[in-house]
């Protein structure tokens, strides 16, 4: 397979430093977008844009059906030892390159999906693949280390250099994980341990025999009756824990025991914000009122409250920074921790670094966890009371992986020499200025449009949801669904507008295929 | 620091075939181990053997108190971001080599903990360095799939050559996790669906409306209420799930909700084994009653029992190949699965690649678990009903790592040319008899030896336990301990008589200095 590839590549030396702001003209054919640049003065004329690494496609290719005759008989293959009911794409990750997915039949499609959100800087980083290279990430991948007992002399030095520079503002340490779930599960730990102790009245409090006694049993008191509220719609995973709080869809919940833990409504806004100012904001009262009742009454206590900015797996559902404002002050008040989930949201999508920075709290959530973009996982905590009173609590063999937290590092590194975020935040603000024009001219087919401000964290409802998504692709984009009807759109952080362009294009035509 | 090294290496070339038995004096002065070799053979004068890789010290190197001078200060650094209470060595990975563990102040121990026995084949091992070099591991780490929807078109490739190659007899598909918490989560997922499509009359029966209703509010019928069966003293993870069967000790448990499960007595066996064959078998027998009781007439039934080989965590626990034949035919005769637990004692510590083999079952168990010594996670699977009857039910974003599935490929063909699992079976063996000998010379300070024919999987009891892992430490080893009293050796696969002998020397100065 040939890739027609972009014309010009910028060497890293010179995108190092940023460029002032001149007029186009001069600038031509390519210039990088320095974070100097206001976001409006970058609209003028954004298409003309090189893409950020040399060898990316111009274009996607559609040869055949997917999948391939070669990919057919590759998954018949496949089969025989691994579940290939939930395949979508069998990938040729060696023919991926940037924004753009191939498979082994000659197909490359631009990917807004883009692995469930978790790429973040494009299929075969060249920076990345540098970082890959380095003796440290080979040192870190064959000498696995237990963290907790016996860490690397530098682990101090590659958080601080990597994780902790980008921590959310108030929260300045970290507990690393190896995925969504279960960064998640142990932040509700964490959750569980401080609540406790607090009761107990602090850390001092040595446990009594009856507690150390009971737990061995799976009983109180040593075992707690404490819980997690959640919203319904929510995704937190699918271990036991964070499953019982995963409200998404019955199909990841079926037949899986669950803990008897307290849900509330999220708030079911309606599209567009600006135009529903009132009823959204008396939903969001609601919610939060909900909220309030089962703190106080429910018979299991809630230690935590643990929310998305977006809801993403439940179908891209959004409320207002006041809304999170009102629940950060509310759960303080009720001394109820607040766990913001940004598994999907965190690192850069939506065009601040972490989504919960667009509320502007003045009192910080408790803890934020992440994974996906950030190839690795964890949980923030902000004070040391966060920390068990004993060691070996908060505990496990590994405790992360070196090996991607540095991966992570060079993830940060690229996209603050990149300025990645000022890069989802203008080109969303692009797209979803031309998606609302799509709206308007395919009235029923882009219904709810949302995701203004939020980067290229966009999302739109269409009747025929699967349709939708099975189309796109033989018009040259990989897109995925959320919740019951959404198109949710997860383009990586080097996603432009000439992409975006493509996209919009390949979404029209699946709309006007829909009429023929 | 400079580490003195043993004298020989023997270039990979010439290790991959296999050297005939001859007298030692013949191959003067270092041989390769083959596989064609008898154990028997072997013993008599292993102490010769070179290590298999160059370059590894030739002893310890005890220079400070651990930590010393430059260890404290880079800890009070690392402590300020990380919890470091439960920290035993600050490591420099650079130093490590082989079966030697190297701090920041110029300590070098031999070490029988290995990152809690996940550290296969040795310190920065050559092999390893080239595999973690290759283009197949850079692209398994810059592009990270998804690996349930978008897989590698060489996934069943990776898979066949690597982990399916050592895939337990009986079992022929694998689930990849990333941990060994997450690999029993998912397992005991794929108990409880498996168990309720039995139930319903099969995976045909769709789910009803009220099921589907149910599930998001995590009640009954949608939710089940069947449970998993684990034994007092088990160790199997921090998860939720997991650590609801967790029952080692009351630290890992207190304050976190757990689910109501049974819990069976793990036989308690005397030691020797062989002086206390009548007792022991009533021990077995007693809890194998158990066992069918709690299957029986537990309110939440069980969907499965999971046990470990050899009781790890909890103290070294062990139980005859007779009583987990029992235990077999016992769940099969009830419907239940029977999930090995295998994180610990997997991939050639005992001297068989899965402990389990020394069971000689005809009949294999449900699911074997696995992590640590494997560098990644999964549970493998024996039969297509285990398959959930639809997609996304056993799923996550990433489902396991493909770049640490290649680096266990890579460990596995390591194993396999040093035929290293023979080599733990004759090492252990061999190390074992000085125990014995240890034993007898200093009454009470080994006791209830045991591991006899397990690999280097031996363990025994001091009663000034903590102190005496200490104290190990001045005289130049590194060890764990598991459950109340017990000294655990958990040696790497390259474990040879060399490294036993400075070992054993060791622990008879611990002794020694407990006289003074």
């Amino acid at each position: 397979m040939v890739l027609r590839v972009a014309s010009r590549f910028i060497p890293s030396s010179k995108l190092a430093a940023p460029v002032f702001l001149r007029p186009l003209a001069l600038v031509k054919p390519v210039y990088h977008i320095s974070r100097l640049l206001s976001t409006t003065a970058i609209r003028m004329a954004p298409s003309n844009l090189a893409p950020f690494y040399e060898g990316e496609p111009e274009a996607p290719i559609v040869k055949t059906d997917v999948p391939g005759p070669v990919s057919k008989k590759e998954i018949d293959e496949l089969c025989k030892v691994f579940d290939t009911r939930a395949l979508s794409l069998l990938t040729d990750y060696q023919k991926c390159f940037g924004n753009y997915i191939a498979d082994r039949d000659g197909n490359v499609f631009l990917d807004v999906y883009a692995q469930i959100a978790s790429i973040p800087i494009g299929y075969n980083n060249p920076t990345l693949r540098k970082a890959a290279q380095t003796p440290e990430m080979v040192n870190g991948l064959i000498n696995r280390p237990a963290l907790g007992t016996f860490p690397p002399h530098d682990w101090a030095h590659v958080l601080k250099t990597g994780i902790l520079k980008v921590a959310p503002k108030g929260l300045d340490q970290v507990f690393t994980a190896m995925a969504g779930s279960d960064a998640n599960e142990t932040a509700y730990k964490a959750a569980f341990m401080w609540r406790r102790a607090h009761d107990r009245g602090g850390h001092h409090v040595e446990f009594t025999e009856e507690e150390m006694h009971s737990a061995m049993n799976n009983q109180a008191p040593g075992t707690s009756n404490l819980s997690i509220l959640s919203f319904k719609s929510a995704f937190h995973g699918r271990l036991f824990g964070t499953l019982t709080t995963t409200r998404s869809k019955p199909i990841h919940k079926l037949d899986i025991p669950a803990f008897d833990w307290p849900q509330a409504t999220f708030p079911q806004l309606r599209y567009p914000l600006d135009q529903y100012v009132e009823e959204n904001r008396a939903a969001e009262q609601a919610s939060l009122d909900e909220v309030e009742k089962l703190i106080l009454n429910y018979h299991n206590p809630p230690a935590a409250v643990v929310v998305e900015p977006i809801q993403s797996e439940g179908g891209d559902n959004h409320a207002s920074p006041d809304f999170f404002r009102k629940l950060r002050a509310l759960t303080r008040k009720h001394n109820v921790l607040l766990i913001v989930d940004e598994v999907q949201t965190g690192v850069g999508a939506t065009g601040k670094f972490w989504a919960h920075e667009h509320w502007d709290l003045q009192d910080p959530p408790d803890m934020v966890t992440f994974s996906k973009k950030a190839q690795t996982a964890g949980y923030y905590f902000g004070n040391p009371e966060l920390r068990p009173n004993k060691p070996y609590r908060q505990f496990n063999t590994w405790m992360g992986d070196p090996a991607r937290a540095l991966l992570f590092r060079a993830i940060i590194e690229e996209i603050d020499r990149l300025d990645l975020v000022a890069n989802t935040a203008r080109v969303g603000s692009y797209l979803y200025g031309k998606l609302e024009t799509l709206a308007g001219k395919y009235p029923g087919q882009f219904n709810n449009l949302r995701g203004k401000d939020r980067g290229t964290f966009i999302a739109f409802d269409n009747p025929r949801r699967d349709e939708f998504l099975a189309r796109a692709r033989k018009f040259g984009v990989n897109i995925g669904g959320s919740g019951q009807s959404a198109v949710r759109l997860r383009p990586m952080l080097i996603f432009q507008e000439r992409h975006a362009d493509v996209l919009v294009d390949a979404l029209e035509k699946v709309v006007l295929s829909f009429q023929e």
